[in-house]
């Protein structure tokens, strides 16, 4: 049975001219690569959409993938992480703060191939990773 | 306020042939795309595993973006539909019996960057598509 999580993460409220800059969302999910420990196949595709939309960034992982998408004029970016083998914690919150002037991030995490709910608690527990809303 | 909706799309009981076929995954995804009239933003990126390893397709959309993984061994796939514009309903549950041989596909919804629960259901609602388990 194959099993994962996903972390779905939501940030508002962030600094519209860091959503519009493709190096600023590039050292965020970088940092997110690098802390975990993820293993990036090939390039990463970056698109950059014309003013006043936003950026999209897509990292294909030995592990699945982390896609990010910004609207600059609503101060928000979204996150997913989806990783098929048990992960750390990441401090999204922290980070987004840092990274994009974040002062709200909502953090959710879903099993994917999980037939028992509490068999993907324990996953999580295992990993030291913790979901849940900021 | 950016708002969207994330289908998470969960693959059951799949033919383990069609699951390393990039071919038959790209045939999947393409369906997705045409069906909902979504635009893809440059080149999809494909990566096939060494076996038993699977397929990851990644798409960068105007609307956000699609993914999917594959797990042969397990005959597990996995779908991420992310929109951040309302689309029709897809038919995840046939298509994926069609394409893929799936005998059990979950599908779950979820709201991104919405404030009010009610105001993403009612998304839902007009853009006539639902959630859920099959």
């Amino acid at each position: 049975m194959a099993t994962g999580r996903e972390w779905i993460v939501d940030a508002h409220g962030c600094s519209a001219a860091l959503l519009a800059d493709a190096e600023a969302i590039r050292a965020a999910c970088e940092d997110v690569i690098t802390t975990l420990g993820l293993h990036v196949v090939g390039a990463p595709q970056w698109h950059r959409f014309p003013a006043p939309g936003g950026v999209t960034g897509m990292y294909l992982l030995s592990e699945s993938h982390l896609a990010c998408h910004t609207w600059p004029e609503s101060g928000f970016a979204t996150f997913n992480l989806f990783c098929c083998r048990p992960r750390p914690a990441y401090r999204w919150r922290e980070a987004l703060r840092e990274f994009l002037g974040a002062d709200d991030v909502r953090v959710r995490c879903v099993g994917r191939g999980i037939e028992v709910v509490d068999a993907g608690e324990r996953w999580l527990e295992e990993a030291g990773t913790g979901g849940g809303h900021a």
